[in-house]
């Protein structure tokens, strides 16, 4: 096991993927969307066209070749650190994207290393569609003698104040069960053994399942339920969830059309933090 | 609009299809099946083959071509009356059948028709896998001088008696948004304006999502959760249930391998009678 370095700048072969609207309708109902969210977890209501959630993106363009560039590690010692998403137009609920990814950076962290993959997701028209920064702590892959990269505490200037709003939505116990079916089989979020040698009581909820309750809570608390609004969301994972907390997202407006926010358990520890949101203010 | 009652006998061409272990998970957490469930939630817990339900069967296997043979009907007055399925062996978790359905009956009730479909399902090796028998009432389509065939009140001989044993599991409000993506995607269970216009205050849960709901009951209550002893159910729809309601199986054992079984709503209210399960003993 040896992740390399020098893959920073390189890039994976494109690689064409698409998607259904029946994906599109098992992702909303794994990010917790419900009868009150019909546009999305419908595709025949009356008088309610179909929509995809904007962080859909992140299940969507396999951007897996860049990774392979990384070398070989260990997948059980893979944690998400941050993902950001931007969407250069609504998605939509079916279509089809040619994805190229790149090792933008590999950071040596002592205790393990820090990659960012960055891609690009193109529509058949060739216009872009969406981008994704997604970095991964891999741990005992550092010790290679390559450069720490920027601290890991980035300012959080509204930590404390009050939010300007905040919107919570409580994720099930059986939350990971449906929302692995869009992709993420790791059995870290499904089978307690597995989750058991990995340090945890029982499994934890995926990251990105997370994320998508986050950017429902955005969704409906900045742009008025309208995924055409939504621009760029971007965040750090900071503890695990467990399946059946409440998510409670609090906003802080950052001028017209963009916001911080943070994520928190139902204990209010931050979950996911660092968080920045641009929409269109409308 | 007209059915045809000489369509009795008649055969729909064979037809092929299949289904992926992705089907199967997502067939379970429709029917509500969770993280005590994982056998049939997951594909990938530490030594826990994954295993499907044996009520998958109702959507699995193609017999819509003998139902053609009916002729023209509005499908918004087509509602579910009977279900009976037989496993001839365990559902893989995966695989495919040659499915071949026969017009088995045509009643005349009046104010509407009960149509019945047989069904077999035969695996690749060629032995029969599952077959089925589908009765619905079409509102609307009786009154064309047939025979009313047997009576709808069959005898309940256990009816009033204490249960041997009874299961209750719950439904969420969104389950039906969840079975949908099984195939049935009639918006009487997710659109309350479609829902509305059948009369109903509300989406009412998919009568084979009840179904399966039973089988899960019958299965923990009877065969100590293993698909492997589960032979043979069936049951009569007899009211709509509301998704959020919770559902109480009532078991009367009939002799080794065998019970009736009725399931009632929330409020005690029959929706599920004349029900007949068999099983091994072991």
């Amino acid at each position: 096991m040896a992740i390399n370095p020098d893959a920073v700048g390189t890039t994976g072969t494109p690689v064409e993927s698409s998607w259904t609207s029946k994906d599109s309708l098992l992702y909303a109902v794994g990010i917790g969307a419900g009868t009150t969210d019909l546009a999305f977890t419908t595709e025949n209501s009356m008088n309610i066209a179909q929509r995809a959630y904007p962080t859909q993106a992140v299940v969507l363009g396999d951007a897996s070749g860049a990774f392979a560039n990384i070398g070989t590690f260990n997948p059980a010692m893979l944690v998400h650190g941050e993902q950001a998403i931007t969407l250069h137009r609504e998605l939509p609920v079916q279509g089809s994207v040619v994805t190229t990814g790149e090792v933008t950076a590999v950071w040596d962290k002592g205790k393990g290393a820090v990659v960012e993959v960055t891609s690009r997701s193109v529509a058949p028209d060739g216009e872009p569609m969406f981008d994704k920064v997604m970095s991964v702590f891999i741990r005992g892959e550092g010790g290679f003698g390559g450069e720490r990269g920027p601290s890991g505490s980035r300012s959080m200037p509204h930590e404390g104040s009050t939010p300007d709003l905040e919107v919570t939505l409580t994720t099930r116990e059986d939350q990971a069960l449906t929302y692995r079916l869009s992709g993420d089989r790791n059995p870290l979020h499904s089978d307690p053994s597995f989750a058991a040698l990995a340090g945890f009581d029982r499994p934890i909820l995926h990251g990105l399942c997370t994320y998508g309750f986050t950017g429902r809570a955005l969704l409906q608390g900045l742009c008025e339920g309208d995924p055409a609004r939504f621009r760029s969301m971007e965040g750090r994972f900071s503890s695990p969830v467990f399946p059946g907390e409440s998510l409670t997202v609090r906003m802080w407006r950052d001028g017209a059309g963009a916001a911080r926010f943070s994520t928190h358990g139902g204990d209010g520890r931050v979950v996911l933090d660092a968080g920045r949101v641009t929409f269109d203010p409308a």
